[in-house]
């Protein structure tokens, strides 16, 4: 038996396509934060880098796509875009998000492998799916999945070089916003002043407000036990980043020796990471972040991992944009309210409901449009 | 007992050394390749790009590392050094190489972890060993071990796109050169049609001459198994990159399945990399890159990592740098001799000896200097 397929009608459909790419500007920001912020591994945070990537289809159509960064690389990622990517996306169809996103990775695969190139070609990406929700004229909830059209969340605290007191200021300052869950850094010197900080936020949460910490990769194996083991009584609901990512086994003899699930997700690259993570690191929960595992695409292969393996989905940053993508999920954990506000320069309001749950944009496409007036004053190259 | 260490010598020490890095510069050049030369994944390389990264001393000392790529990325690596690194760099006590490596690892671990992270390190560390070798007046082949002053190599084709006369041609002016080794590239649609490749190239080279394949990431694990039982016959010394260096697993089942050894590395860009795939991967020989895997500091981890486990240690590409690296170790295997010719821009000779030995150049540094008569015409932009 031979199935015959019209060959004609498919050249003649791909020939004249009206969405093919006609033109891709690049912007590359520096924003400042309202107040210095640390943690234990990054150091000092004063501003962060926004890549903006706005992709142009011959019919008139225009994608948003963005990236950032805590404050480095943010101008190598605009010269990939810019000197590497842009050439070979030109003329290709932008409908043909999932052929674009292979070429991309094998293009400069080389130089790639997650690093850098999996920022840039998440700027893409954004601005392609973008595009695909602005043509079906549906917000990015709907498209990606349609789970939900909200998501349970939690506001991560930037917050380990605070005092005490001003610690629990802020996180007071979360609970009056109506956040349901709050997560605070660890990793001090001396990880019983982690384990104090600890105690006085649970003190002042109460037993109902979820809890979590993080450690930002800068614990040893054995210090992460110790302390995991110290704060069991205080229900966090996960331990994000004890130690380094790159040593999967390291997570896994932590999660045999606490009863507190391991997190971790943002400085995992290519979606073969998740992939060793998941088999190796005895994770309770993932955190892919959207801006830096090649956009919407490998997210939602993350989120499809996730599922299969029994796992829930959360994210880090960028909540602009992943409130639409865990919305979108069945198996949606928490959603990270970062502390670098990048919705404060978007023309769309951020929403936290009266369950404390984040509410998608439904308007057509992803939700998130910078405000030129907003974010202008902070651009400092663009092509 | 208490040990007394006397602290205000070492501030003296410390704050009074000459060899703290005065400046940073930085040239990015595009070179033409002579010919286009292709392989299974990366298609056509018509150039490579060349970073490379001046260090200079107050006590008036010039390193000269540098990077390179098979044609994207350059750009991106240029901003790295000049945008993200060097106001870090600048000040440093430049000997003390291991500090340095580790501040840029985390300074941009954020984009990071490998990728193209890696390859601005490995700029910049080349160029902190050139220093060090400079001041002992000593060459690299000596400060980095020392094991022998000459190293086994073969030289490595970019040929997939060569008729089989003109891919019979280039092995047999490798062999009029000197070498006693030799690879080529596989990964034609129908891997019949390497076979025949192998068998034409055996044929021709005779019993004696080292014979390895390079599919660049090409096949599928079950094809990889088939194409490498069909040429074991032809003894082949390695396999090099069968399938995705992502699937260690994969590498696994392929190794479990042929009598031929794998080979793999040019694309792992972190130490930790290396390790899974030596737990996982079943290799037979490690190729780790100074280029992109943190240069001379991370290459010689790798190195160690490979003696550690009982495995020759290799190179991929700039052979006119890994000639000391590689004749410094004592479980040294068979260098590449790359298809990018780097050496024909330097101002030392490249020498293959009677014994189709690559030799060490025996001159205090790392022996690569560029000529700026030859790179000059190349250069795109400096810093």
């Amino acid at each position: 038996m031979t199935t015959v397929v019209n060959k004609e009608a498919q050249v003649l459909d791909l020939a004249t396509a009206k969405s093919n790419i006609k033109a891709i500007k690049t912007e590359y920001y520096q924003i400042p934060l309202a107040e210095v912020l640390s943690d234990a591994k990054h150091g000092d945070h004063t501003h962060f880098e926004l890549v903006v990537c706005r992709v142009f289809t011959q019919d008139g159509f225009e994608g948003v796509g963005y990236t950032y960064t805590g404050g480095t690389g943010g101008r190598a990622i605009y010269s990939l875009i810019e000197d590497d990517l842009k050439s070979s996306l030109v003329g290709q169809d932008a409908s043909r998000i999932g052929k674009i996103w292979e070429d991309m990775l094998y293009k400069l695969h080389y130089v790639g492998r997650g690093g850098l190139l999996s920022f840039a070609m998440s700027a893409v990406d954004i601005a392609l799916w973008d595009i695909r929700c602005k043509r079906l004229n549906q917000p990015l909830w709907q498209v990606a999945g349609g789970a939900n059209s909200s998501t349970r969340c939690y506001a991560g605290g930037i917050d380990l070089n605070f005092s005490e007191e001003k610690l629990l200021n802020n996180i007071q300052g979360y609970l009056d916003r109506g956040f349901k869950g709050v997560k605070i850094k660890v990793g001090k010197p001396d990880y019983r002043e982690d384990v104090a900080r600890v105690a006085a936020v649970r003190k002042l949460i109460g037993k109902d407000i979820i809890f979590m910490v993080d450690a930002n990769y800068s614990l040893t194996v054995e210090t992460a036990i110790r302390f995991a083991k110290a704060i069991e009584q205080y229900d966090i609901t996960w331990f994000e980043e004890p130690t380094i990512p790159d040593d999967y086994q390291g997570y896994a003899r932590i999660a045999e020796n606490t009863s507190i699930p391991l997190a971790m997700g943002e400085n995992l690259h290519t979606v073969y990471e998740f992939n060793y993570a998941i088999q190796q690191a005895k994770l309770g929960f993932l955190q892919p972040d959207a801006s830096n595992i090649g956009g919407i695409t490998g997210w939602l292969k993350v989120a499809d991992l996730a599922y299969i393996n029994n796992l829930p989905i959360c994210t880090h940053g960028m909540h602009e944009l992943h409130v639409s993508l865990m919305s979108s999920q069945p198996n949606a954990g928490h959603m990270e309210v970062h502390s670098f506000p990048i919705e404060q320069y978007t023309t769309q309001p951020f929403i936290v409901d009266e369950n404390g749950r984040a509410v998608a944009p439904n308007v057509a496409g992803t939700g998130v449009e910078f405000d030129p007036a907003l974010v202008g004053p902070h651009l400092i190259k663009q092509s």
